[in-house]
């Protein structure tokens, strides 16, 4: 058999040599015979009588990474990121997701975890995980943002950092709409807020309108085919399609209903835009259309001039991706890219473009647009309506990367 | 903050005691203050400053098994089986895909493999991984199936272990058809077969014909968002949409064109189906319609008599699933099932049926239908076109589980 496998290759080889002339961009002539790798030559490594499969030891550089931009030692607020530079197709595997815990990761017992709904109400009603799981499941494909996300790619502090790494990311969510639940609870005519808790040390907590929570609220226990991760809120989380992350509440024990919002910690101290005129802004739940090039991206090397493939990703919280436009020269003049499909409503999407790179120094920034018409800002658009300020949440706008003259890409704001 | 959450529960306890009367069967009226959690009274654990994710302690025992049946330990010609008794939504994750390997898993470093077409081409080529990695990708959900997947589950020894563990899975496959590098490579006109051959230490080798290549084919170096997993094919594989697993030659190093089959031994001492007359069947690729109930499934125990939900999975390599019937009386009746949406083109899609257990001993099976109109036959229906003899491939018969007086479900066959 090895001696069949090789004189075919030899054939192959000749048959090349004769037909062909230099190597191709993208692939070379088969030139000589195929080396027999050591791999095809002994057995493998043995199936272990049981275990949960783990990546390559080749991919050990694809993993999440913790930032040490703003973080809170005293209780573990904290964060980590998604290396989306690596990420193939559109989902992103439950070992990649970013983090953003306001005190730690709880390991919760599904056995002894309970779910309250009460408030205006005519019946409360409490949920074991069993209970939760005897529903018919929907499952759907939706992005989850930080609202913070990007936030530090516009300080001095990342010009050191720079890859793609973010804190947004695409699942398959499985769970049961809060809906059916709220309908058996029966919700009285004049409620019109939610509040979901959860069962972390930070007891997380947030005010959501009503209207929303009944037209596509999720309670997720599974993500990706899988029960959730404990750092994605096992064994329950809320789950609020195209809204900023800290509102679908991790861990989730607590479910009220009222006629208000609650005016928690993270609805006043956090999660609210400064405005121009010295206000801040409540309640700003949507993520706005956005997009971002992961490749290149800071850190990485442009090897030559000459043809280079631009890949990012765009999303909005409110609809569809229709668009990406790429600029090349910092945003003097922006010509369309490719969009892959699959595009979902509110879901990532990957799109290209072919650049061609005469090897000066170049600025390249992606521009989203989404199905409401409206186009990603570029950072100057925002401050007309918005004060750049603090720890800026819902920073949609227009990022760009330097590539130098070597071909280093950075990030071109600091 | 505490002291005003206990009073919130206070008040709905307050309710739930006066607005009820007992438990109903999917959930409790809230009698009484939920408890505050441990988790919700301390931080939790601190994010890692790097590393990979892995599912929760309390999920342990969701896991890939290897089992004892048929094994030969002498070149690690092995299987593993999904638990796809614990799948939540459709996708299956990369950790728990089944394994089936004909001498063990070989641990490729990307950066030297290489991928050679030859043959009946105009210019045979050769592609490194970052080649590969150059052309834009394609993104699908496939199932894919071992052509002896429930094999087991058909003999005495099945008896005793029983679980609805499986060697089908759903994945969302990433990457670059086949046909675009055929084409570059140019096809002969009288070309009909390809041969697709591993890296692994079995030299794993495939002849397939040339019109299905070049329909959906795809060489596949991703799945559910990141490079595959070593015993998938890392870093490159066949992926051939709904037929038999092995024909999805993992480890992917050659493909060669030719105007006929190769007739290597796994289309010959394997992979192949007894017929009556005592002929042995060639070259049977496509997975037939099949489902599978997974709960309740061997080694399960229902409480009690009374409501119940049948859960299960079906799909076709023809299609689309379009029915699922359910029996609870050993076939003798049938019922249709719900089929949950998404149901895609040759994936697993998930049904569902309200079973009202009597308490008395019973049997229960599903039936799918495909969009070919195909119907999944009985093993007594296989039989009358193919001999069920030794090893049994494309055992897609419908698959009965006994459930006792006591609850306990087993294998009815053995």
């Amino acid at each position: 058999m090895p001696d069949t496998r090789r004189s075919f290759l030899r054939t192959s080889a000749l048959i090349a040599g004769t037909a062909l002339a230099g190597a191709r961009m993208t692939r070379s002539a088969a030139a000589a015979p195929l080396e027999i790798p050591p791999t095809a030559q002994q057995p493998g490594r043995p199936i272990p009588a049981t275990g949960y499969g783990v990546p390559s030891k080749f991919e050990n550089h694809v993993a999440r990474r913790r930032t040490d931009v703003f973080v809170n030692r005293q209780n573990w607020s904290d964060w980590s990121m998604t290396p989306l530079q690596h990420q193939h197709g559109i989902v992103t595997p439950n070992g990649l997701i970013f983090e953003r815990h306001h005190a730690g990761i709880p390991d919760i017992d599904p056995a002894t975890h309970k779910l309250v709904i009460h408030g205006m109400v005519k019946q409360p009603l409490v949920f074991s995980m069993d209970d939760l799981l005897r529903y018919p499941s929907v499952s759907k494909f939706y992005f989850m943002e930080c609202s913070g996300n990007t936030l530090a790619d516009w300080t001095k502090a990342a010009s050191t950092t720079g890859p793609a790494d973010s804190r947004a990311a695409l699942v398959r969510a499985v769970g049961v709409p809060v809906s059916w639940l709220l309908d058996e609870a029966g919700v009285a005519p004049d409620a019109r807020w939610v509040l979901f808790e959860g069962a972390d040390g930070s007891n997380h907590t947030r005010s959501i309108p009503l209207n929303k929570v009944m037209d596509d609220v999720l309670l997720v226990y599974a993500q990706n085919g899988e029960m959730l991760r404990p750092e994605q809120g096992y064994p329950l989380r809320a789950f609020i399609p195209g809204w900023e992350g800290n509102v679908s509440v991790k861990w989730l024990r607590r479910i009220k209903v009222a006629d208000q919002p609650w005016h928690f910690r993270s609805e006043t101290a956090r999660y609210t835009d400064p405005m121009p005129d010295g206000k801040w802004r409540q309640f700003s739940f949507v993520m706005e259309c956005k997009s971002v090039i992961t490749r290149p991206s800071g850190g990485m090397k442009l090897d030559r001039p000459g043809f280079h493939e631009i890949q990012g990703f765009a999303w909005s919280g409110r609809g569809r991706v229709t668009a990406v436009d790429v600029s090349v020269d910092g945003g003097k003049n922006w010509q369309p890219a490719t969009l892959e499909e699959p595009v979902i409503d509110k879901c990532l999407a990957r799109f290209r473009y072919r650049w061609n790179w005469d090897g000066r120094p170049a600025v390249i920034a992606s521009r989203a647009v989404d199905s409401t018409g409206y186009v990603q800002p570029t950072v100057q658009d925002i401050m007309k309506s918005r004060a750049i300020a603090g720890f800026v949440q819902h920073h949609n706008g227009v990022f760009p990367w330097s590539v130098s003259a070597g071909g280093e890409v950075r990030n071109a704001i600091a």
